[in-house]
């Protein structure tokens, strides 16, 4: 069994305990269309592969942790879809959440997501350890510096641009790094800044997608970032200025990676998601719909 | 400083939290429309009755708790008036939360409410009791049973109407009782019943009000229950039948107490919110908005 299938049955048994008897069915449905299949899984493996970093001392700790963190993105991905908000008919390749059943259960859907994560992490046998984690999720979700802060800035009328990348991307890369370090009992401070800059690579290899993909490739509409006038690394420093700042950003995280065990191993890996990630004009390479 | 302030004070504590700084200042300001100024704070008030009559050994904890319990119930009744769900113009004498912001902002005040009850709870001093309430918490407020699973049900072209009012109404009382107990390092078993019933009685009595009241004394509008087709028990029974009901209840409700110190002064604080509660066709009591 790979550490994916353990991240995906960890993430199966969050979904079967929202499923009880009796529970009203269709949204019980729309919490699974929601998570399953997944996209990339991105931010857990980050946070799997910074608890590997450490030596793993509690596997069980770092799969609730990561499949928590899986949970919470899933919640914000059903929400930021709403017609309030980008309004978008597709994601990974299928109908968004509200389009395949309905506004109200896409709404409850991610309420109850959001609550199936922080239950995830109440299982952390090690209480302190829950306690932790449970407030390092709660500080990059919600108010005022987590993902919900950053859907927030798009309300107002003078965006904080830094606080707004780090909040509404950056947040939760910062939680994957944090919360491998708390998992596998590390103080999660020193992996804050390697966080921090695989979610601002993350964000610069997005609006370069954004810009130069297709939906097919993305399973979600591009151009999004032009339609809505929402800041974009692409238009303030263009197509080859943002593929050189990615690779900055990039040198940046591997060089923030703190003495650990695995520490070239976790290099070798920031190394391959960036591959992965940084979009080429032209091609059709395939990125995993997020 | 009365046991009221106290609650009000942890409260503010809470929104104080989500408003650092940088923060964006709209979805902050949302955050204190959707919980201040409070409606009757009914929940909180019998959750730390329930602390109180187990002789109410670690206040700061039942304080959290019924903080909690009360944000939670402020984004509940932020996500419910949205369009896709009640569509309500008025929440305790007021516009509702997007009606007064917008339906982005009503939104992502209910979610980081949410987190916001999680992160109190995260900072009880126990470790096994703040975990304890945590899961509390998250069993009666996500899927399958919580109070997302009882708007849920309205999705569903057939209702099980028992598990419908338990999830939808019964279940915050229930967490109330449990987790008044739960902070006094009870047993929370023994006082679900109590939970139970007061909030099947507490369905009734609004049931009542949506029937008999004005929008004036709710604060929110009246006969939505009949306009939304909603199972509603003056329809089934009729006004003196439902209010008969009530009375049988809130007996059933004052014998199920569990024996502690504070037995008696428990049994008439329920009789007390009884009556608050019970309308009386064609008086004009005051109810305070929910």
């Amino acid at each position: 069994m790979t550490q994916m299938d353990r991240l995906e049955a960890r993430i199966e048994r969050a979904l079967e305990k929202a499923d009880g008897r009796p529970a009203p069915g269709k949204l019980a449905a729309a919490l699974r269309y929601a998570v399953q299949p997944g996209g990339a899984r991105i931010r857990p493996t980050v946070l799997l592969q910074v608890a590997a970093a450490c030596g793993d001392p509690d596997p069980k700790a770092a799969l609730s942790a990561a499949a928590a963190l899986e949970l919470i993105h899933c919640a914000s991905l059903a929400h930021d879809d709403l017609p309030a908000f980008d309004n978008a008919d597709l994601r990974r390749g299928k109908p968004s959440l509200h389009r395949a059943s309905s506004e109200p259960l896409a709404i409850l859907a991610g309420d109850s997501l959001i609550i199936s994560a922080f239950d995830a992490l109440a299982e952390v046998a090690a209480p302190a350890k829950a306690l932790a984690l449970i407030r390092c999720l709660a500080r990059h979700t919600g108010m005022p510096c987590g993902i919900c802060a950053g859907q927030g800035w798009e309300s107002e009328g003078e965006i904080d641009l830094a606080a707004y990348h780090q909040s509404k991307t950056g947040a939760l890369f910062t939680a994957a790094t944090e919360m491998g370090a708390l998992a596998a009992d590390q103080d999660p401070a020193p992996w804050r800044d390697l966080g921090a800059m695989i979610g601002a690579a993350f964000q610069v290899a997005d609006d370069l997608r954004d810009a130069l993909g297709d939906t097919d490739e993305l399973g979600k509409p591009v151009g999004q970032d032009a339609r809505l006038g929402r800041p974009n690394a692409v238009e303030a420093l263009g197509v080859a200025g943002a593929q050189a700042r990615l690779a900055d950003i990039l040198a940046g995280a591997i060089a923030s990676i703190p003495a650990c065990p695995g520490e070239a191993a976790l290099a070798r890996m920031v190394r391959a998601t960036a591959e992965r990630l940084t979009p080429v004009a032209g091609a059709s390479r395939q990125v995993p719909g997020e």
